[in-house]
C-alpha cells in the first residue's frame, strides 16, 4: 500500500515552481461547488476583474486557462496564428524557442532571430527585422527565466501598434514581480502563469487579450457539435480544449458549457490575485526589486559574478556564474542537504556555467535572501573558496537598512 | 477590495464536479516542491503505479494530463489520429459528439452513428458499422453522463482487437465507480477525469495506453526546439502542450523538461488514487452499486420513472423523468434553497424532460441518498404531487438492510 503523502517544506529559490503562499494553499480546502453555481460564477467574475488590475488593462477577456503557463501560450498563439500567417519571434532564451515551436505547430510562417544568451534586443534591431519581414504577429518573452534577462517592451509595443502588427507577450516570469503595463505598452495579448510571482501552485495560466485579438477569435468561432450541431467554421482552431472562442463564451455571460472549470485551482487563483492586490501591485513589485538588490549586494560581496547584460537583469530571477574550480552540482546538492534550500542549474548551453536563483512572489522575502547568502557562503567555503564570513549577509542587510 | 473566498458546502448530486473527499483537499495544503525533486518524482511514480491498478492494466504509460478530462481525451485522440485516418465514433449522447469533434479537429476521416438518447449499441450494430467502414480507430464513451447510459465494451474490445483496430474509451463517468477492465476488455487507450468517482477536484485527466498506441506516439515524436534544436518530424502532433511523445518522456526515466507539473493537483490525485485502493476497487464499485440500488428503490416508491434503457443504466448517474405538471426548474431551485442539495437538469434535447442525479466517489453515500429522497419527496409534495410521506426513504432503507 502506498503511504499517505507528506511533504517537508523547502526554501525554494529556483525559477519555479515557486513557493506558494500558505493562504493560497489553504483556500483550496474549500468544498467543491458546481461550475454554474451562482457563487462560483461570481468567483469567476472576481478573477476577471482582479486579473485586469494585475495586467493593468481594460481588456474584457482576462481569464484562466486550465493548464500550465504553456497551455495559455499555446491557447493564445494558436487562436491568433492561422496557417501561413507571418510570425516573427525574437528569441533570447528557451522560452522564445517555445513560442517559435508553438507558432510552427500552428502552421504559421515563422521567422526567428536569436540573441547570444545573456542579451536582449535593442528597438533598432527589432524594427529592422519587423520592417524586413512584415509579420502579422510578433511574439516575445518579457522575462527569460533561462538567462535572467528582461526585454524592454514599450518601444516595441508602440511600434507594432503603429504598424497594425499584433504583439503577444509571455509575462510568465514577470507579472506581479516586475513592472508590466499591458495597455500602456500597447500589448495585444499576454500570458502569465500561476506558479511564479502570483504564488499559486502550477496548473493555471492567466491570459488577457484586446479587441483586435477578440475579432480574430470571433472569426474562428466554432461551438462543439454536442452543443450546437450546426456550428461549422473552416477557420476553426486546431484544439477543442484550448479553443478561445469557446473558452471566452464560458467566461462571459453566454456561460457556454465547455470543460468543467478546475474548481480548487480557481479558488487558489482567486486568493492569489486577491493577496497580490491587497499587498498592492506597486508595493509587491518594489518588494521584489528590494530583495533582488539585497541578493545582488550579497553575491557581489562574495565576489561572485552575474551572467549576462547587467542593464537588463530580471528582478525575479538571476543567473550567477559558477566560479572557477567549483562543481556546480555539488554546491546545489550541499544547499539542499545542509540548508534545505533549492536553487536551479543553468539551462541549455550554459547548463554548467551558471546557477539560476529565483525569488518569486511569496518566496521573495528577506529571510530567504539572507538564508541563501549565508548558506552559499558556507558551502562555497567548504569547497575551497576563501570568503570572509558574514560579509554577504552584511552587504544584503545594508541594502535593507538604507 | 474583493472579499476572501469562503464556500459553504453543498450536497452535490449532479454528474459533476462531484464532492471531493476532504482528505484529498487536505493534501493540497502541502508545500510546493520542485518538479525534479526526488520526492516529487517518487510521487509521480506512485501515481503511475496506482493508476495501473485502478485502470486494471499492465500498461507502462499510465499518467496525468494537466487539464480537465477533455484535455486527456484530446491528448490521446490527437496522438493516435493522423490526418485522413478513419475513425468510427458510435455516439449515444453529448460526450460521443465531443469525441467526434476532437477527431474532426485532428483531421481524421470521421464516421459517426447516433443512437436515440437513452439507448446504447448492440455488438451486432457495432460490428456491422466497423465491417462496412473499416476504421483505424474506434472511439466510444463508456458511461454517458448526459443520458445515464452505460455501453457494454467487452465484446467490442475483443472484436477490435481481433481486427487490428484501436479502441479508445472515455471512462470519465465510470472509472472507480463501475467495473472497468482495460486489459481484459482489450481497450488500447482510456481516459478518466479527476472530478468524478476519484473524488479529486476537476483539472486533471488520468490516461493509460498500451504498446500499440505507444508505437504510434513514438513515430510522431518531436522534442521542442528549445530542448533539442535538431528534432524534426513531419508527423508531429498538432499541440505542444498535449504532445504525448513529450509528456510520456516527462513521466518516464527520461524526465524530459516539458511543462511544470501542477504540483498541488498531483498531490490531490496521489491521495485520490491511494484512498480508492485503500478502500479497495471492488468494494468501492459495490458501494456505488448499492447506493444506486437504494436511490432507485426510493425513486420507484415515489412512482417516478427512469429515462432510457433499464438494462444499461449507469451505476453512477441516473436520468429521472420529470413528472407531468411539474416544473423541473422549480424543483431544482427548491432542493438547493431548502435542502442545500444540487441535482442537474437534463442536457440537450431532453433538457426539460429529465433531471440527472449523480452519486460519485465520496458523494456516493447513504446519507446523501436518504437526504435527497426525503428532500425530493418534500418539494414534489409542495408542488402538488400526492406522495405518501416517508415511503421513499423506507424503500431505500430496505435496500440497505437486505
Amino acid at each position: 500500500m502506498t503511504n499517505a503523502l507528506h511533504i517537508e517544506p523547502r526554501i525554494i529559490m529556483t525559477p519555479g515552481p515557486a513557493e506558494a503562499d500558505p493562504r493560497v494553499l489553504k483556500v483550496m480546502t474549500n468544498p467543491i461547488i458546481g461550475q454554474f453555481d451562482p457563487v462560483f460564477l461570481s468567483l469567476m467574475d472576481d478573477v476577471m476583474a482582479m486579473g485586469r488590475q494585475v495586467f493593468k488593462t481594460s481588456n474584457h477577456y482576462t481569464y484562466l486557462i486550465n493548464g500550465t503557463a504553456r497551455a495559455g501560450i499555446e491557447a493564445l498563439m494558436s487562436a491568433v496564428i492561422e496557417p501561413d500567417d507571418k510570425v516573427y519571434i525574437p528569441i533570447f532564451g528557451r522560452f522564445g524557442h517555445l513560442m517559435a515551436e508553438i507558432a510552427t505547430r500552428a502552421k504559421g510562417k515563422v521567422h526567428t532571430t536569436e540573441k547570444p544568451l545573456g542579451e536582449v534586443y535593442t528597438i533598432t534591431e527589432l524594427k529592422r527585422e519587423i520592417d524586413a519581414f512584415k509579420p502579422k504577429v510578433v511574439a516575445i518573452v518579457h522575462g527569460e527565466s533561462s538567462t535572467g534577462m528582461m526585454q524592454p517592451l514599450k518601444a516595441l509595443g508602440t511600434y507594432c501598434n503603429q504598424h497594425g502588427i499584433l504583439l503577444i507577450v509571455d509575462a510568465v516570469a514577470t507579472l506581479a514581480g516586475a513592472a508590466f503595463e499591458t495597455d500602456a505598452w500597447h500589448i495585444d495579448g499576454v500570458i502569465a502563469g500561476s506558479q511564479k510571482c502570483l504564488s499559486a501552485p502550477a496548473g493555471m495560466a492567466l491570459i488577457t487579450y484586446n479587441k483586435r485579438i477578440e475579432a480574430i477569435v470571433e472569426k474562428r468561432k466554432k461551438i462543439e457539435q454536442g452543443l450546437d450541431p450546426h456550428s461549422q467554421n473552416p477557420r476553426m482552431m486546431p484544439s477543442n480544449y484550448l479553443d478561445l472562442s469557446q473558452l471566452q463564451a464560458y467566461w462571459d455571460a453566454t456561460r457556454l458549457n465547455h470543460h468543467t472549470e478546475a474548481t480548487s485551482m480557481l479558488y487558489a487563483m482567486h486568493e492569489a490575485l486577491r493577496l497580490t492586490l491587497e499587498e498592492g501591485l506597486a508595493v509587491r513589485i518594489e518588494r521584489h526589486a528590494l530583495n533582488m538588490r539585497a541578493l545582488l549586494a550579497g553575491l557581489k560581496a562574495m565576489n561572485l559574478e552575474l551572467f549576462g547584460d547587467k542593464k537588463h537583469l530580471l528582478p525575479t530571477i538571476v543567473c550567477l556564474k559558477v566560479p572557477e574550480a567549483i562543481d556546480p552540482h555539488r554546491i546545489r546538492t550541499a544547499l539542499v542537504q545542509d540548508f534545505n534550500i533549492e536553487i536551479a542549474p543553468g539551462f541549455g548551453a550554459i547548463k554548467d556555467e551558471v546557477w539560476r536563483i529565483g525569488q518569486l512572489g511569496y518566496g521573495s522575502r528577506k529571510q530567504n535572501v539572507l538564508s541563501l547568502l549565508t548558506a552559499l557562503e558556507s558551502v562555497l567555503t567548504d569547497q575551497g573558496m576563501v570568503l570572509e564570513e558574514g560579509r554577504a549577509k552584511a552587504a544584503a542587510l545594508a541594502v535593507y537598512q538604507t
